[in-house]
């Protein structure tokens, strides 16, 4: 605690007054009361932004999915489990945030239909089959709000991909219609304590080299702090 | 640590000298490198299974799917991630433990061919389908196995259900052919700090009421003693 509130007495200020949305983690998406889908998403480099932005002075909203993480001190979590629970968490914390930051996992696709009771191994001899509908995409979603659009709430992505990054997170930016998106390489981030990073925007992309979650949080808010309007 | 070691000092060493194996936690099953299926269990119940049986004196091997818990003390854990690698693990402890306590929320099904690559949502205009192949059965596989037959390896399963409890434990222990089976509500447990169980053994069966964990490990372990053959 004493560690905490020295760290924020010396760090720069660049987010005072500041209201930033973070949301972080994986979804859990159910097939049956027991069962889901997720990934491999840990939430560390989420709560680090969160944790970073903080005690870079802003009031920071943390909706979170399930992690085994401690909540960020001076940080406001909200847990959530579903995409479809995530978006109205977010949605809700966005109508009046400064800034949004998308570092959670989204399923892209949720189960179509969850099951109420346990499907049973017995019940059928054949083994079952599990159909998708596609769950709402959340970053699109906010920066297509007047708000967003507007300017007066800055839409950061991240794009966790397994190969063709550069390829890959150009595109999504695009698609996303966000100022900012923030690559890495799922399988070389998932679970450990440090990462890389590459920036996507209109002027092209520009990389973070291999540090810890704590130190690339710090550089992409000073990045995103040089890019917000006014 | 001291209490710890003062707990296993004033602890009846009821499995002094015997070979304790326990699985705990989910499975995780890759659908593609970053998404996969897995279930609700925290792995607690297990971990306090590992703690009270290394307590009462045993030499304890945890075999671990993905959980955020700390490793038990003096017990040797081995971390694996879908069902296959569990009963690899699992089958190699077996060969020298005196009894097993399969706790592991195990997928019944996997994904039939895990992508090597992140399946994209743009990739295709329709949704993705999902074939699965059926796991092996662990504890299964390892009651069937000479020394279990033999009762030199006493086997004890878990079952977490959604509803019908009694019918379905039953019906599971007579299946799988083991001794003792303990039945839980999955929705009642997963992620918490206590329980209830119901043992289910071929006398019939007896409850056990709601209690912490690590209260209801040391009940069970006693009950599984006096079970224990010779």
């Amino acid at each position: 605690q004493i560690m905490h509130d020295m760290t924020r007495y010396f760090t720069p200020q660049i987010l005072a007054g500041k209201r930033v949305l973070i949301t972080a983690g994986p979804t859990f998406e159910a097939i049956d009361p027991v069962r889901g889908i997720t990934n491999r998403s840990s939430g560390k480099m989420g709560y680090a932004i969160a944790q970073a932005a903080q005690q870079a002075g802003a009031e920071v909203t943390l909706v979170s999915g399930p992690v085994a993480l401690p909540t960020p001190r001076g940080v406001q979590r909200v847990d959530v489990q579903s995409a479809r629970d995530m978006l109205a968490a977010a949605e809700a914390a966005a109508q009046h945030a400064d800034l949004f930051i998308a570092t959670a996992a989204v399923a892209d696709w949720r189960p179509a239909n969850a099951a109420a009771q346990k499907i049973k191994k017995q019940a059928s001899a054949t083994t079952p089959q599990l159909e998708f509908v596609e769950n709402p995409d959340i970053l699109a979603t906010i920066a297509a709000t007047p708000r967003a659009r507007s300017g007066q709430l800055y839409c950061v992505g991240f794009a966790a991909e397994s190969d063709n990054l550069v390829e890959y997170a150009s595109a999504k930016r695009k698609r996303k219609g966000i100022p900012l998106l923030v690559g890495n390489i799922g399988p070389n981030t998932f679970g450990r304590d440090d990462n890389e990073l590459t920036l996507f925007d209109d002027q092209g992309h520009k990389r973070l080299p291999r540090a810890s979650k704590a130190e690339l949080a710090r550089q992409l808010l000073r990045e995103i702090v040089q890019r917000l309007p006014g």
